[in-house]
């Protein structure tokens, strides 16, 4: 394709809405241009991206076995109602009526509507397993659309849904999918990693998620060297530490700490480590308010309070609330007389000794407080998010951390919403059973934004080859006929060999087609230039390595098919 | 595939919502099911031919030189705002909030979003022409939704707009789409013609659809057999006719009609032709009412009588009004004493002598009224619909009528749009100028329907060869390991040879298999029987006639290819 007869809009300054790698790069290169917040056109050059994404996942979801088919965007309230889910989503699932006043929300995801057609469709044993797939636009209204595709509003998904006759049929469903899964994103040339992960707002009894690894991913992944273990930090189970008692009671005592609040403000002017501080947080649980305890070197972890709490949403409480639980401002909460609430505790604060503690007194906090000397605790539990340095839950070592960018779940559902909706089959022996379900999620557009920030440097994008919108970026400098003869020669012949190239055939100046070629990023650049054509050579640089080498222009299509034969193969 | 491994729920009733043929043939055949009023989930099966006509538009747009692109769903207020569509759009525009309260629409048609693109990105006539498509799921909030993909609230739809830099180039944009489709609907085996057509809500200049050709089609068109004239029945113009004068004027005489209030029951009373009669219809638009003449055997037509009012909308009046303004129940209506209202009539009335008109009293009419005698005319006009029979407008005989279902529509939009948006780009001598544009769409999943509309039988759905789901439907008889082995070879050999075989691998007697093979309508058959085997040959059936040969199996896959050579074979 050339330049000329295609919308390619780079920029060269940095755009002021972008806050992070390929949103940045996406803009500068052309890829996509918002409408609204979080809602964005692809303009040709990124749709080019995304469709090959989305090719390499239909591909691998058919040879799992997966049935494609389309679901609406519009799903109506009767179905949400049934599993609940009307009244549970929240403010994501964005709500509309229609002319005649009838409930209808933008489909963020697609159980109920599939495991209609199930319960309308499917009738026996001998029908399964069934796994439905669809490749769709999606609308989920974050609070806080940001990062262009990354966390966008409106977005394209592929989603999939199976159904078994027994738990063990499940898991080979959820096994092949897994497998898909990893043959997907090595086929888009991704370094990635399957982790443990919550199960959120979709439910279910287990999941993972396909972690793209970047150092500038949202989410934290934990892992063990050998393997054996890896997850989500929010999910990322925690042992009880090994008690240990190895430092004497001290007494208990009030200290001043002047408008210390902050555990950094706290332990720095008492002059001790985080690790020698419990927190004490209030949160609001339903109708009640709950005091956790984490130690002051840990994070609290939400989705493990919930759990523990059998509550589907926590928030810390308002000082309004603190103020008239602890008799204190916010900053100075603490266990050691607090009454009214109930208190729980991670597992790391039972094992800890002589530890400071908020004094529920303005500018107080106590010193060498000690549990079930000088505070109780309901219960212990793990209540905080892992880091690098933990035990691994599988008793292996010590877990380490990396960044990461969910591009795919996969869930293990059971019978949530077979059960809520009814979907059942005939057994061979003619009795009615709910069917087994799992159900598989990839973020295209964040797949392709998660290619960005894993690949790229200061000049641009370094597309991985599967996904790249062109294979080879021609790059014509000057006017004369043996540079406007040769190029348009090597035009048809990559072309013919296979390759899809992009034709800078701009009258723009050599310095402009470089910094565009290497903001595109397509894995390889071929500049045809007056001198190298004197020698008989043109100049083909990988973009990856920067590497450069002449070659005779009737050599470069075999030689660029040699160095790409590892990609255009696809993983079997 | 096989149809074990597809979900594909043949019908074998009737199902009670469908009301027209394709409606009930693509439930029947497994195709599509409804979640909603005209929303439907695409089956297997069904997204296999949505796709199919995907690709031909896709290949024969990128062919014309248009890029595609994808814009959102979810269409920000502010944009249609400035073009006055979220005004005047009407209640088909499915308007919501976001969790922030601003305002969107799903986008039923994207010329405010493309517009905005276009005047953002595009800056110089260097870039121009360009022409931008998309392939989206988009909703209009029809009253009554019905016929399944005929007319749904969600469809998919290929939208195209052009930009240009002055007319010429938009009428020779234009003239690529119109051959664009030709092409599309051509490969996609159906039977259609391009017709004038009315602007409607989108506006602009001209316009032609592109109406595939069905009895039972919703649209009338008319031609002139020269094919030098088509149109739809609701835009074609009609000349005046010419005067004649035959009738000498007889007396106004008022007579009694008792109960008679339609054309049909006065006419027949009173023992006269319908053309005999003119009727006196009262309309509201906006402040005012106004009488619109037509003859009795004539159809109002309401686009004609808006354009002649200067108004976007008309509806009748109600019995309050017309009671009101005539001082008789309805049905009784007629001009002669009538005041308050505007008076304005079609040609035909000018040229009617002798007839009968409502008395403007209850069972009472006159006969013999003459215009410009017994009653005024403000102004005359084309108001009513064509006919069969009528005189084409290019004075070249007179018009033949057909039915058709609307699949494509073309616009010249002119300045519409970059006007009221400010899409302008700067000339060879730095002006500013407004870019020229058109609009061009085709209703995906409407192609599909319209296509078993034109092509079925009592059987089921004969799928034309480009877009059926699949090319051969192979249906093995008896379990024996000769059939077993023969059925394994051809489905490898078919499938070698490029054609999509569909594998009837049920344990079903043989009368179901054919029944839901004649069902499905794929083009070509094979039987693979015991009794065929013994003497060496398969059966291959057409579906579309019926015929059936025997072949030795080796020969299938050639002679198949030789039958669908010319379907396989872009048009060029």
């Amino acid at each position: 394709m050339r330049t000329s007869q295609l919308l390619l809009p780079t920029l060269r300054e940095d755009p002021g809405e972008a806050e992070t790698v390929s949103h940045r790069l996406m803009l500068r290169s052309g890829l996509i241009r918002r409408v609204a917040a979080g809602i964005y056109t692809y303009l040709p050059l990124g749709l080019r991206i995304i469709r090959k994404v989305e090719d390499i996942i239909r591909q691998e979801m058919n040879r799992a076995g997966a049935q494609e088919l389309l679901m609406p965007v519009a799903s109506p309230a009767e179905l949400w109602r049934e599993t609940g889910r009307w009244d549970f989503y929240g403010k994501e699932l964005l709500r509309f009526k229609d002319r005649h006043e009838r409930d209808f929300c933008l489909g963020p995801t697609h159980e109920e509507v599939i495991t209609d057609l199930f319960r309308r469709e499917v009738r026996s044993y001998r029908q399964l397993p069934l796994n439905f797939y669809q490749i769709q636009t999606k609308f989920r209204d974050e609070i806080r659309p940001r990062f262009g595709l990354m966390r966008g509003r409106e977005f394209i998904m592929k989603d999939a849904y199976s159904f078994d006759a027994d738990e063990a049929g499940a898991r080979a469903s959820y096994q092949k999918m897994y497998d898909a899964y990893h043959r997907i994103f090595t086929r888009c040339g991704l370094t990635f990693r399957a982790v443990e992960a919550d199960t959120g707002l979709i439910g279910g009894s287990s999941s993972h998620e396909f972690m793209v690894l970047a150092d500038t991913g949202e989410e934290t992944v934990v892992y063990t060297e050998t393997g054996t273990y890896a997850a989500n930090v929010e999910r990322a189970e925690l042992l009880p530490p090994e008690e240990e008692h190895v430092e004497e009671f001290r007494p208990l005592m009030a200290v001043k700490t002047p408008n210390c609040r902050t555990v950094e403000e706290v332990t720095t002017f008492l002059k001790i480590e985080p690790n020698r501080l419990v927190k004490t947080l209030l949160y609001k649980a339903g109708d009640q308010t709950v005091a956790v305890l984490v130690r002051g070197d840990h994070d609290a972890n939400e989705i493990k309070i919930r759990r523990i709490l059998g509550v589907t949403e926590v928030e810390l409480a308002g000082q309004a609330v603190v103020e008239k639980i602890t008799g204190a401002p916010v900053g100075f909460a603490g266990p050691v007389g607090l009454t009214g609430v109930r208190v729980i505790a991670d597992h790391a604060v039972k094992t800890a000794r002589n530890v400071v503690v908020g004094g529920n007194q303005a500018d107080t906090h106590y010193v060498d407080a000690n549990w079930n000397r000088d505070f109780q605790v309901e219960q212990f539990a793990d209540l905080r998010n892992a880091r690098a340095g933990d035990p691994s839950p599988r008793k292996d070592g010590v877990l380490k951390a990396t960044k990461g960018i969910e591009v795919g779940h996969v869930f293990m559902l059971g019978t949530k919403y077979s059960q809520s909706m009814n979907a059942s089959f005939l057994d061979p022996n003619g009795k009615e059973c709910l069917a087994v379900m799992g159900c598989y999620g990839i973020g295209v557009g964040r797949a392709a934004a998660a290619a960005v920030e894993q690949n790229h440097d200061d000049k641009g994008i370094i597309w991985p080859f599967p996904i790249a919108p062109f294979h080879v970026h021609l790059l014509p400098l000057g006017e004369s006929s043996a540079v406007k003869e040769t190029t348009a020669r090597l035009y048809a012949d990559l072309e013919a060999a296979g390759l899809e190239v992009l034709l800078d055939d701009r009258d723009e100046r050599a310095g402009v087609k470089f910094n565009d070629a290497d903001l595109i990023g397509a894995p390889y650049q071929v500049v045809v230039g007056e001198k190298g054509l004197a020698g008989g050579t043109v100049e083909m640089k990988t973009r990856r390595t920067g590497e450069k080498i002449k070659l005779a222009p009737a050599d470069v299509p075999g030689t660029l098919l040699d160095l790409s034969r590892a990609f255009r193969t696809p993983t079997t």
